[in-house]
């Protein structure tokens, strides 16, 4: 395992808020995230809640704007954001589309070249970077939750379904729900995973949930004021899960966007949710 | 006085986040802030907090990062940061110094040439703004309270205590408190004051304290890992104060830096303080 390197850590909330950078094997190049380890982890290790951003983001976005630290103090719990994607890998046009390449991973290991080189971000949210948080950080790796926003919730409930016993706990604000059904999502999909569409299904959360459920009760907030929400599509997520037997609190959230002013008004509440799963 | 323009409004914590445009007098140019409704306006007039932020910030940082909205939804405030200068003068070399011009107008009318023309921004807060302010929100400009960070937390003080019976509550996070003692400030205030030192009086706290003082405690909050410390001297602060009988709350946190992880941390208690003072 490569060692990580540290950018900056400042106290927060009587906690430390990290930025680092490593040398992943699954994006093979350099990689940032961000780490807030709350004052219990002085006591022990502490259960880790994953955060996944959306399009365009970084590590930064949730790190500087959701104020989801104080929240994580009080309950002791660990905040790990990744970076959104691999950059600078060299590959012609890597940034030049915001639904594709830099900033916006999907959360999928790329299966065509060259994206298969570099854009592994299922196998990097799921395998390196936990076990990289085990290792510098007083993490219990038992105890995981998982959510994200907009692509980082379709992240989130695309991980959390193919690894049901893996995460105790998952929730979304306005994430990307359908992304077979929804026209920029497909447009990535076909240049990471190529034309046939079955290769998808394990990356769209309304075809996973036709295999499979999670143990326990999604939460998903949405902005009714949302933009973007006819390519979110919550009503395609409340019907498979109807189909699935699968709980879910959906809320759909009066006059609310779909920025971080919606995020920080309701992150408390999901932080809330995953420490009551994570508390046992 | 002039239209305002809307850039955004954004739901937050059931009140409103805006962001606004509008050609100032005092400024002689666009300016630009940020207003947080909070959803008491919805009832009557509520009280009004002017956030004045440090160098190189405009009315952004403090808005998308200190997570203040959630408390100012709780406690009926009105949140209202304007950026720290005017910008896009047409001056040249406006923007080549973090220290002076864009980003950094200290709260100062300024008296040099070409400075002066556009760089006002004490008058900008004091009167502009809160005209401004009165006329578009549901504003009660009988209850306002001042605060601000660093550069910003300089203006805070100096222009409360400039207007003792005007402002009802006054805090600050890690303030410049003896500009005329630090090196870049002393550079800045030259160019806009003139080398006269005299004159540089009227925007120093510990200068004015030997004058004036305000009526209410000064809650200042400031990191003892700030690598700024040597030139903000809340040592000078809290002499000046004992000096002139002056309530003093300066609380050196532990292992605190500058940046907005510190401002979010103790944001809640300045809010409440403020509020304190502002419900009567």
């Amino acid at each position: 395992m490569s060692a990580i390197e540290t950018i900056s850590e400042s106290r927060c909330f009587g906690g430390m808020q990290g930025f680092y950078r490593h040398e992943s094997t699954a994006c093979n190049g350099a990689m940032r995230f961000a780490v807030f380890v709350p004052p219990q982890a002085a006591q022990g290790n502490v259960p880790v809640l994953y955060y996944l951003s959306g399009l365009t983001c970084t590590e930064e976005n949730f790190t500087v704007k959701a104020g989801a630290q104080r929240v994580a103090a009080e309950l002791g719990l660990m905040l790990v954001v990744p970076d959104t994607s691999p950059r600078n890998t060299g590959i012609a046009g890597e940034a030049d589309d915001e639904h594709f390449g830099a900033g916006a991973g999907f959360y999928l290991d790329a299966t065509q070249a060259p994206w298969s080189r570099h854009f592994n971000m299922y196998s990097y949210v799921t395998q390196e970077l936990p076990a990289l948080i085990g290792a510098n950080f007083a993490a219990d790796l038992r105890r995981e939750g998982i959510f994200g926003h907009s692509m980082g919730g379709h992240g989130a409930l695309t991980i959390a379904l193919k690894n049901p016993s893996r995460y105790s706990s998952l929730s979304a604000f306005a994430p990307i729900s359908a992304p077979m059904r929804a026209e920029w999502p497909q447009r990535a999909f076909a240049r990471y995973l190529g034309e046939d569409r079955e290769t998808w299904k394990p990356y769209d959360a309304t075809e996973l949930l036709k295999q499979q459920t999670f143990p326990g009760t999604i939460l998903v907030d949405q902005g009714d004021a949302d933009p973007l929400i006819g390519g979110l599509r919550p009503d395609l997520l409340e019907e498979a899960c109807k189909a699935a037997r699968q709980p879910l609190s959906l809320r759909m959230q009066r006059g609310y966007n779909h920025n971080y002013f919606f995020v920080s008004t309701f992150v408390e509440d999901h932080l809330r949710h995953h420490a009551a799963a994570l508390a046992s």
